[in-house]
């Protein structure tokens, strides 16, 4: 008999968007003339840049003639949108990565679940609590945890809880682990890391032979001068670190599709036998065998986006974004209420009012306010008591769901 | 220390495409005036059709404009996708699915790999051989296999030879196994199965309790109104099938990306206590977890396949490349070669004359005829003595070739 994967059946059925759906759609279809704003999911709003709509005009007609046609491209990408990133995104930063360390993908959700491959199964991952889900359940279907309690806690999993009371940064495990999973600009808390902080965790791999998965698909939020955009920014993060990156924040490519991974060659695991050997190798396997390459004209539009005119294009409308979430912040703090993050990233997290259940808060912004948010306990049982808003939506939507909040919690 | 999943060590160096390649480089290194025609690897060569390339323009420009911008979509596909597909390739042959049945995604490759996820480790897994290097790689990845001999074959593997011998048809396995990959019409032999031999798998499989990986990447390419274009035109089929379907060779989406995967929902497996489970729930929670959608302009131009214009300017295109394999099967049956496949696929497959080895007909082919071709051996152990050679080219790059291997064999 063919059998299932029965580590799928370790995870939890109610996954949190789902979940939100169902509550937004049951209430719409009660209250058919409420006008609904959703804070909820991360998803842009903006249209794509100029530069970038040209970029994607000329590649679709590259496409429609023999001569310049494309048809299987590399599959870690094009050289051309490679260079394009080495030189912009690290080079200019101060970090020299070689063109074929950078895996060009069509999203780093894919990646930060795909990477998995090329870890035996043996190895012990933390991940900071709330976290992005993806990074939970995918090391559930690999069959790296067992089964979660009441809480949503997988065991097997170390957890890294971030509240107010540790100022939102995690402490270093107790315990050795292999894997450790960061985020920053953090999604859902809107909080960064310092150099000195993400050198204490180059630190702590390097000395425990750790690798880090550092997730930094919302960078391109990052104002402030002191705030590393990359992990490669700390001496010795070669050796220990995978970065992925995203354009679907940034260039509000969600529903074009592009990103990427960096697998520095000088990033090694070990066998059962203790042989040293570089994931660059598996990883390009992996990358090859499993996976064809981006959609062309998807990468000359990524490569538009560093472009003068694509840079200061896509620079625009972060800035709108950042507004958005100074309103929010502002707005909340106003009212008196705890807020965290949305300076460096499009991610405002709140401390709920009257000490209210994160599902509570949700149900009563939902029928008091007409406004969607996400509740905190969906990302980890730390999350509890805490509500995620998100940034992007139309400057009007923003002003009127801070004048709602007002009604609701004022 | 973080530990490498070491099943990757299994695998052999030295890859099919990547070995032509540099045999490719360094003749054209030695002999930089040659003309080369490569008909290697299996990538289209005419531009994409019109009525595709206006559905992309169409669909950038949405994306430039706040009102009709999209940002994510579904994971598993829009539904005027998912439509277009359950009606003109499935409703149109007599077959019904639930638009929920069919997953978009960015690559069948991908897919072909991806669907062992769902998969427990402990199955077992027969392949015709030869066969499309990926299947038999991605097993040895997910570790469903020991090491591979000096054929190539991995332990653990269930090998089915088709060769000139039985007919190209393999028979069914003498041990019963889990998954059965089948392909048609096939790549690397271009050979297509009857209904009659279709129903002998589905039959097995419903008798042992397995699941058919049915490959159907090059169904376009079938003219013979006998052959079954999908495996659920074969009673029974749903309840033990999943079937990959590809925009790649259809309508020369290689460097575009679209395909698709269905898995009924009338398909099972079983858990480790005998519990009988649907796949369904669980490819889906895979797709939506490890996967963000296809880019949004992709899903328009595959929806425009499906357009009467769509439709009849790509028929145009596969009409083109079956005639480009028809002039290379009849020119080389002129020549008294053994030629196989070239009628419902865009594959000729032959026996290399004089008994030499795949790979010594390939260096006398490239260095007599400045022609490349693809080692059968490198599709597995049976493919030895055998050679594919693609109709992906121009009409007059197919016509010199013919000629030239004329002057090689003639």
């Amino acid at each position: 008999m063919a059998k299932i994967n029965e580590d799928y059946q370790k995870l939890k059925a109610g996954y949190l968007f789902p979940e939100i759906g169902r509550r937004v759609s049951r209430f719409c279809a009660g209250n058919p003339n409420a006008n609904v704003i959703r804070l909820g999911i991360g998803d842009v709003t903006e249209p794509l840049a100029p530069a970038i709509i040209a970029a994607l005009h000329t590649a679709i007609d590259e496409m429609a003639d023999r001569k310049s046609f494309r048809g299987y491209g590399p599959e870690q990408g094009y050289d051309f949108l490679r260079q394009a990133i080495v030189e912009h995104d690290f080079r200019a930063r101060g970090v020299e990565l070689d063109v074929d360390e950078v895996f060009v993908s069509d999203g780093s959700k894919c990646d930060s679940g795909n990477v998995l491959d090329v870890f035996g199964r043996e190895n012990t991952v933390a991940v900071v609590d709330p976290v992005y889900p993806v990074y939970v359940d995918t090391n559930v279907m690999a069959g790296r945890t067992g089964v979660a309690d009441d809480f949503g806690r997988y065991a097997g999993l170390v957890y890294l809880p971030v509240t107010a009371e540790n100022g939102f940064i995690p402490e270093l495990p107790k315990q050795r682990v292999d894997i450790i999973y960061l985020c920053y600009p953090n999604n859902p808390t809107g909080m960064v890391a310092t150099r000195e902080q993400l050198q204490k965790w180059v630190d702590y791999a390097k000395a425990n032979d750790s690798i880090i998965l550092f997730d930094a698909a919302y960078e391109g939020f990052i104002t402030d001068p002191e705030i590393p955009h990359s992990i490669y920014e700390i001496p010795g993060a070669k050796e220990v670190a995978i970065e992925f990156r995203s354009f679907s924040k940034t260039a509000g490519f969600t529903g074009v599709r592009c990103a990427f991974t960096v697998v520095p060659k000088a990033l090694t695991g070990t066998t059962s036998t203790g042989e040293r050997l570089p994931f660059h190798p598996l990883w390009n396997r992996r990358h090859t065998t499993k996976f064809n390459g981006v959609s062309y004209p998807v990468q000359r539009a990524a490569e538009a986006v560093y472009s003068p005119a694509g840079k200061q294009q896509v620079q625009e409308t972060i800035a709108f974004y950042l507004t958005n979430a100074r309103l929010i912040r502002e707005g909340l703090q106003a009212l008196g209420l705890e807020v965290y993050g949305g300076v460096n990233a499009p991610y405002v997290w709140l401390k709920t009012p009257g000490g209210l259940s994160s599902w509570d808060f949700f149900d009563k912004l939902l029928s008091q306010g007409h406004l969607v948010g996400t509740p905190g306990s969906g990302f980890g049982a730390s999350g509890e008591g805490y509500f995620r808003l998100s940034a992007f939506n139309s400057r009007e939507n923003v002003e009127e769901a801070v004048r709602r909040f007002t009604k609701v919690v004022g």
